[in-house]
C-alpha cells in the first residue's frame, strides 16, 4: 500500500512558506508482529511546530531534514498485530504526517469515538484543551471576580482558557486578530471583552477601557508588542502564563523590548513559562473535568478544518496570519 | 531637646547625590501620654529608599518633599509614657531619619540585647536577613545540588542568599563588584565562585565557567545586563527570583533588554517580583531559623557602619556605587 507523506525539505529563515515542506509518495508494508497499520483521519497542525522546524534546541526537539513532520494524529487501525489494539480502534498518537503509518503502539492512546467527535481529541479533550487547564488553573489560579486578559483569544488554547475563566467567575477579556472573531468570543463564548488588536490604533487605551479593574492574569499565547501593552496594567500579585510567543516565533534576531524585570518586582507578580506535558501528573483529572464540562455545554468549541491531506502546509502557514477560528485540524480521511 | 533630622529636598533625576537631602535642627518636646521618646541607635540606608525618593507609585509610597526620609532604625527608648515601653528599652522600627523622635508605638518591636548585637535587627535578622530566607526558600525552593546564582552577592541580602543556598547544598555563584568582595564572598561565607563583574569583559563565559551545570536559581538584586547574561544559562524549571534591580533604579527612561518571556516559555521557567512583607505571615518561623543559625556559626554576618548622623546621604549614596561589603548602616549614639 502507498502513503503520502510531507517532509521538512528545508528550515524556514523567520516566516515559514510552502517551499519548506516537500510531499512524497512511499509503500508502507504490512504490520510485522506487535505492529499496527494505521489510517490518518485527522491532523493537527499547532503553533509550536514552527520551533521544531528551526535547528535550535527548544523543549522538544527539531524535527530531522528530509524525514516527516509529527505531531498530533487521529487515526484507525486498519490492521493490527498488536494485542492492545483491533481492526476499527480509534487512537491518538504523535505520529508522521502521512496517510497510513506502522507503529509498533508506543506513545499510542485508544479514544472513545462515543465520547465526544473524534477530532475533539487533538482539541479541547487533547493538547490544546489541557494547556488550557494546566495554565489558567495551576499557574494562574483564578479567584472569582479577578480580571483575565488572554491573548490569541479566538485559538485552540485561548478560547478554552476565556470559557474555564468564565467558569471560575472572572471578568475575561480577549485579544484576537478579527472582529468576527471577537464576536465569536463575546456572543457565542462569553467573554466579557474583546480587543480586536489589528484594528485597535492604542492598545493600553483600548485595555484600560476593558480592564477598568486592572489586569489580574495574563494568559499569553502571543507575545511582543500585545503583552508590553497588557503589562502596564498589572495588578499587584498578578500572574502571567507564558504558553506561546507565536509573534515572535518568525523573527529572526534576538527580541527586544521593554524590561519586565522592574515590573515584576513592583507589582509583586508572577511570570511562568510552561508546556503542558509539565503537569502530566494532573491529565487524568484535567481531561475528567474538560468531558465534564463539554457534556454539559459549559464549554463551547470550535474547529477550522480543512479537507484533504495536501491542505496540511497550508493549513499550519495559516496559523501565522491568524486566518483560524478555534483549532485548526486537517480531515484526512473519513 | 533637639533633634537633627534629614529631609527630602529635591526629588533626584537619574543618580541622587547629596543635593536632594536637607539636614535641619527641631526641638522635640517631651513625650505626651502614650508616647515615647527614642534616641535613634543605628539606622539603615537601603537600596530600595531610592524608589521612594521619586514621585513614581510604587510597592512603598514616594517620600514627602521637604518631609523626613524614613525607614529601619534601632533606638533605644530614653521616656516612656506609653505601657508598653520604659526608659532603657531597645526597639526596631520604621522612623525618620532624626536623632530623636517622639512615637506612639505603633509599628515598633521590643529587641533584645542578649539574642545578637542591636545592629543585627536591620540586617540579619531583619528586612535583609528575611528577604534573603524568603525569597530564596518559598519562591526558589532549593534543592540539593542545584546550582543557584546570586547577583549582588556581597550585599546584605545577597550574603545571606548565598549562605543558606550553601546551608541547602546547593552550588552557588555570587557577583559582585570588587576582588575584595569576590575574596570575602569565596573565603569567609564558602561561595563556591565569584565573578567580579567590573572586571570581567566576557560575563557569558565566565558564567559558564563557573556554572557547568546551568542555573537552576538566580536571585537577582541587580538587573540589567548582568542578569541577560545569567539567563543564557537556565536550566529547565529554573526560578529567577527577582529580589532587586539596583542598575535600573536610577535609569529615567525604561530600559529595555532581550526579552525573557520566550526563555521563559522554552525552559519552563518561572520568574517572580516579591517585597518581603509578602511573607509577614511567615516572618516568625524565619527568624527563628535565622537566629538559630547566626548563633550556630553557620551564617556569617558582616556590617559597613558609617559614624555619625551626617554621613547617613553619603552611606546612602554609596550604595549604588558597590562600595559596601555587607548590610551598610550609620552608628548614630551608644
Amino acid at each position: 500500500m502507498n502513503s503520502k507523506k510531507i517532509l521538512l525539505r528545508s528550515r524556514p529563515q523567520g516566516m515559514p512558506n510552502e517551499s519548506n515542506f516537500e510531499f512524497t509518495e512511499q509503500e508502507v508494508s504490512s504490520p510485522a508482529e506487535g505492529e499496527v497499520l494505521l489510517k490518518a483521519l485527522y491532523i493537527s497542525v499547532d503553533p509550536y511546530m514552527r520551533g521544531r522546524m528551526s535547528e535550535t534546541k527548544s523543549y522538544v526537539p527539531p524535527y530531522k531534514l528530509h524525514e516527516p513532520i509529527s505531531g498530533g494524529v487521529v487515526a484507525e487501525v486498519v490492521e493490527s498485530r498488536h494485542s492492545k489494539y483491533k481492526s476499527g480502534d480509534n487512537v491518538l498518537g504523535n505520529l508522521p504526517w502521512a496517510t497510513y503509518t506502522l507503529s509498533d503502539g508506543n506513545g499510542l492512546h485508544k479514544i472513545n469515538p462515543n465520547l465526544a467527535p473524534l477530532s475533539y481529541h487533538l482539541g479541547i479533550l487533547g493538547m490544546p484543551g489541557l494547556t488550557a487547564y494546566c495554565g489558567l488553573l495551576f499557574i494562574g489560579e483564578p479567584k472569582q471576580g479577578e480580571t483575565v486578559v488572554v491573548s490569541g483569544a479566538a485559538g485552540a488554547v485561548g478560547m478554552v482558557v476565556g470559557q474555564i475563566a468564565k467558569l471560575k467567575g472572572c471578568r475575561v477579556v480577549g485579544i484576537a486578530g478579527s472582529d468576527e472573531k471577537i464576536s465569536y468570543l463575546k456572543e457565542q463564548l462569553g467573554f466579557d471583552e474583546g480587543i480586536n488588536y489589528k484594528t485597535t490604533s492604542n492598545m493600553q487605551e483600548a485595555l484600560e477601557k476593558a480592564c477598568p479593574e486592572g489586569v489580574d492574569i495574563y494568559f499569553d499565547n502571543v507575545g511582543g508588542e500585545i503583552s508590553d501593552a497588557v503589562y502596564t496594567l498589572l495588578n499587584n500579585f498578578s500572574r502571567i502564563i507564558i504558553c506561546g510567543q507565536i509573534a515572535l516565533y518568525n523573527v529572526t534576531s534576538r527580541p527586544t523590548g521593554p524590561r519586565v524585570e522592574p515590573l515584576l518586582l513592583t507589582k509583586k507578580s508572577l511570570m511562568k513559562g510552561f508546556i503542558v506535558s509539565d503537569y502530566a501528573e494532573r491529565f487524568e483529572e484535567a481531561s475528567k473535568e474538560l468531558a465534564t464540562w463539554v457534556k454539559a455545554g459549559n464549554l463551547k468549541y470550535e474547529e477550522s478544518i480543512a479537507e484533504g491531506f495536501d491542505k496540511l502546509p497550508e493549513a499550519f502557514l495559516g496559523l501565522f496570519k491568524g486566518e483560524n477560528i478555534g483549532k485548526q485540524l486537517v480531515k484526512v480521511a473519513e
